[in-house]
């Protein structure tokens, strides 16, 4: 990212470029300082461009005069944003400053939830009537210019009801006679979303259809507000993020990372790793249950990682398959069953492959050993075999089915992490070991039971 | 998403958003079936907001004449990406249903890398010259509004040499007098990005500057096309979904879920399995190092599981919020101190919370199965404590170093996958676990080595 004309830096003056670069290693202090340095124009730039956090942290250091002047630069959606993580008092506070146009705006945002269509949307769009002709509707779009519309791109028609009729953009408008009546040059044919539709889904819909601007329409198909895609490319990567954070077995940290502190951290981590642990020890019980085994054959031992790991791993590698097309919107609860026979054939194929190889290094390695215990090495190749089939069979299914599961159960699909698959395929895992183990190798354990 | 007119489905023809709804389950025939019944404009629409996959599948359905008719709908980008896939020869043969100017535009944007600012940009944006007065100006762009522009809310003030001296928006021109020139309004402060950019790169500055479309340049500061922000809601998308893919230890599916066969899915998951597997063979060799401290004290081997999986769920969490970290660039390769002391902080706090978890649970259980080991629970208690605090302090610093190793080594940091810090954590884990053992446990290994 450059600028055709940076300008070197001034004495005692900053660039806005100087800023922005330096800003995520400034401490609160020196932000302020950085800020106050910039001129005018680049300052107002700056600070409607910053995180609704910064934003806060910086509005918090700056006098009763400051705050209101800045606090009024912003549109009404960020207004709202800024004010949703603040409490009751402080949120009254600031809601003071502003004009009681804008507050009658910003309250009525603030009514939404934050991840809703309704949360995220302006109130400021360019109205036009289905009466007017084109030259009139351009000339009142140029007139709207002039206050801080979101997008004067398009023309929303509305009726009296507010009720939306359809959408003319500037192109349309300049192509069409200048007689001619907004409503034979509208487009009827528009998309729009509900106020309290998911941001995410709402993320979607603009993907699918490469959108600039949605409207936003309340039960009665009002039009309350507009989406524009700017603000939806931030969603898109906040939910992404939060996907990831999920998978990787972490709570969202909901902030810079290097931002977040010690505790917390801590925190945010320590919630699934202690349920992991507790879950994990489920397999000191299911090995304990095996503990002759052991002691009669202890080469067994020695395969349990490699075993319970193969089903952790094509545990994982389904899961967030699964997740992740959940996510996008091309898996639905309904497409289980396609999803299962997917998972099914691929676990198998899988299964059988890394068991074939597990199979041949047992044959290769372990003759002497196993004949220790009245066992042939293909005995024990053949454990290994049909273990590392069925775990690997069983991780891919579990993977797979688990987010299905949990949307069912109206939870995020995104909880059924890397580690919490692999925990689960750890306990069942070794369980499949061992009955396969008593199976192939009963001769051994009889033998060892008479004395 | 509804459309306030949404039409009744007509005799023979079908509805846009039918067809939508329909596309996913339906088979290449049905496709062309549903396609061909859909209204002129309808057909436009809907063909031109395809994804790239499917737009080919449907022009390879087509006779000649109606692959040269619809093939000339795609914008020039959305062309190149369409050919960027093909082979030389049908490569040829798409170009050659262009005209002459657009068969060149194409083929100039065929020679850019398609995950680079280049392969994303439109050459068709909007110019005009600096000194045209503001009334010209307006005329010129809704003129310009006729040919099919990407944008033309933007008007691009090159000079002769085609380099970019500034933007006007049509709210700028709006807002300005008539008769006063370009150069006057335009603001000559604009965010740009090099052809050679990486999308990812390109994402991160729409979404941290909110914009709506990014000049490119080339290296002497000309201007090449324009970059809109529709566009990189996909990109966006598309490397989240690559990161995701990638965290759970799978190649980039690079097509939906359901539409990859059982051929394509395993080879996407085999390659990372095969490695992850013979990678966990590891744990048999150091295992077998250890067989005999198993025969000693069996106990021993019911913590394997619990233990190396404590490392594993750490290593997962630490290495996917630092590939996150770093695909926000919120995290650099120069931040590594920050982050090693930042999770040395977090292993520690978690490591000891967990195994005091792991502590108390010992104590509770085995009482009389440790005595019979002429160890006291305490003993394996504290074996236990110090092998999880061990585990997970090393599973936290190794996933969270990983990506930026990788990074650092020019590979993708995504690759620090779940399942492949997991299986690191196993193998250092079992070597963990047995050399605290073997140090709080040795008078036990020292009297069964007595005959």
């Amino acid at each position: 990212m450059s600028e055709p004309q940076a300008g070197a830096m001034e004495l005692g003056r900053l660039s806005l470029d100087d800023l922005r670069d330096a800003w995520r290693v400034l401490d609160g202090e020196e932000r302020l300082e950085g800020f106050r340095m910039l001129g005018v124009l680049d300052a107002e730039e700056f600070f409607t461009q910053l995180a609704t956090n910064d934003q806060r942290a910086l509005l918090d250091t700056f006098s009763a005069t400051e705050r209101r002047h800045w606090v009024r630069m912003l549109a009404p959606d960020d207004a709202a944003d800024l004010l949703q993580e603040l409490d009751e008092q402080r949120r009254a506070e600031y809601l003071a400053l502003f004009d009681e146009p804008v507050r009658r705006e910003v309250a009525a945002l603030l009514a939404y939830a934050e991840d809703d269509a309704g949360g995220l949307m302006s109130p400021r769009f360019a109205r036009v009537r289905p009466d007017q002709t084109v030259d009139e509707a351009i000339l009142y779009l140029r007139r709207q210019a002039f206050d801080r519309l979101e997008l004067i791109y398009y023309g929303y028609v509305l009726d009296r009801e507010q009720r939306l009729l359809g959408v003319v953009s500037f192109r349309d408008l300049f192509r069409a006679r200048g007689s001619a009546s907004v409503r034979d040059v509208m487009k009827t044919d528009v998309i729009t979303v509900p106020e309290e539709m998911d941001q995410e889904t709402v993320g979607r819909v603009f993907a699918e259809h490469d959108l600039v601007a949605l409207p936003v329409l309340d039960g009665a198909g009002r039009m309350k507000g507009i989406v524009t895609v700017d603000d939806i490319v931030d969603v898109v990567q906040e939910e992404a993020t939060e996907d990831i954070q999920k998978i990787g077995g972490t709570a969202a940290l909901d902030a810079p990372y290097l931002e977040v502190g010690l505790l917390g951290m801590v925190k945010k981590r320590l919630g699934w790793l202690t349920i992991l642990f507790f879950a994990q020890m489920l397999t000191v019980v299911v090995m304990k249950h095996f503990q002759v085994r052991i002691e009669t054959v202890s080469l067994l031992s020695l395969f349990i990682p490699l075993i319970i790991s193969s089903g952790g791993n094509s545990g994982s590698q389904a899961s967030t398959l699964v997740i992740r097309a959940m996510s996008l919107g091309e898996v639905q609860l309904s497409d289980w069953k396609r999803v299962f026979f997917h998972e099914l054939a691929a676990g198998l194929c899988l299964g059988l492959v890394l068991g074939l190889i597990g199979f041949a290094r047992v044959i290769g390695l372990w003759p002497g050993d196993a004949a220790e215990y009245a066992l042939f090495s293909w005995q024990l190749g053949v454990t290994i075999l049909f273990s590392v089939i069925g775990v690997v069979l069983w991780g891919t299914l579990i993977g797979s089915m688990l987010p299905l599961v949990l949307r069912r159960l109206g939870l995020d699909p995104a909880s059924a992490s890397a580690p919490l698959v692999a925990t689960l395929c750890d306990v069942t895992g070794i369980l499949i070991y061992f009955l396969t183990a008593t199976f192939w190798l009963a001769h051994v354990f009889e033998q060892a039971a008479t004395p």
